[in-house]
């Protein structure tokens, strides 16, 4: 299989390509520091990407900037940072992707704890999250060809939790070679329209 | 009470209207046609609404347009339509509307069913959905004085059954008296941070 992962260079972005270039032909996206570079705000470089990428069987995403604030003082335009970086990135990745993907391939996007499990500071995330969860169980039964779609809904990670315990009290980070595995069971399994909760 | 109603001219909004000012002070809002003229997609429109009610005790959103279309063929432009209308509209006026309602005061959002049981045609309205219903459920975590926040997701309408009986095969439409019966159970009951499903 050829896979593009956006967000390849990030903790659980590693650990997918890590898992999935053992047996398949994995090309890295990120901002920077990838095979390819891709700033998934914009439409232009979704666009570029597919075009440098080609036909591919499976796009993996594992990125996407939300705002983190408290809900007091949250302005529209703070808001508009997750509604730009990773609301609408991944479905753009999905809707100008389509073409791209061969006929039984799949799209695999990435959502979070938090719509399940709110934590202080983080509604603008939750909302992300629970919008891309609808998204995909919905656009699973119209997309074309035996095309899948599904996303992995991650806890916090251990490998993050020096950074990020004061956020998420009382939460038991998981590990992200398992976070990864769910990944892996996206692409390579048969399931579609499902949100795979890595809690 | 003085309660606001945003999209008190739709089948929704007129239901909601009738229950509530029966023992409250309503005001009613949409784009034309009511009390107060307002467009949720502009941060100016809301913030002159709120200047113009001053303080009150409950919003209430039954409006927010989004895009219906097929999943081949919809354009990030298509979605967007989603995402200006019922995403950030119900999201911005919350979060611009925060200071202007009473301690103890509440919000009540709108989702819907497609959310839970898609329907062709509906993966962005899905989106929507998802994503107010999480931003809900983790807003009434940290909204201030004790202020709710709830959301309503009603299944097809009885009333607009005609119209939309070929998109929402095989579902059973509910009477609008049901939808309105738990927007006035998120504004006059004590419950927050709930998406009532009205299925």
């Amino acid at each position: 299989m050829k896979i593009v992962v956006v967000g390849a260079t990030g903790t659980i972005g590693k650990a997918i390509v890590a898992k999935l270039e053992q047996e398949h032909t994995v090309i890295t996206a990120s901002r920077k520091g990838a095979d390819i570079a891709v700033d998934m705000t914009s439409i232009a470089s979704i666009q570029a990407m597919y075009e440098q990428v080609g036909k591919i069987d499976a796009l993996v995403i594992a990125a996407g900037a939300a705002y983190f604030g408290p809900l007091t003082g949250m302005t529209p335009e703070d808001n508009e940072q997750s509604i730009d970086g990773k609301l609408k990135g991944q479905m753009n990745l999905v809707l100008l992707g389509m073409e791209h993907v061969n006929d039984g391939g799949s799209f695999t996007l990435v959502t979070g704890i938090m719509m399940d499990d709110p934590i202080r500071q983080g509604a603008s995330a939750a909302m992300v999250n629970g919008g891309i969860r609808a998204f995909v169980k919905s656009a699973a039964i119209e997309l074309p060809r035996a095309i899948r779609i599904n996303s992995v809904s991650p806890n916090v990670l251990q490998e993050s939790w020096d950074k990020y315990a004061d956020f998420f009290v009382g939460f038991n980070p998981v590990p992200v070679e398992r976070v990864a595995q769910a990944f892996v069971k996206s692409v390579l399994g048969g399931q579609t329209g499902q949100n795979y909760e890595v809690y």
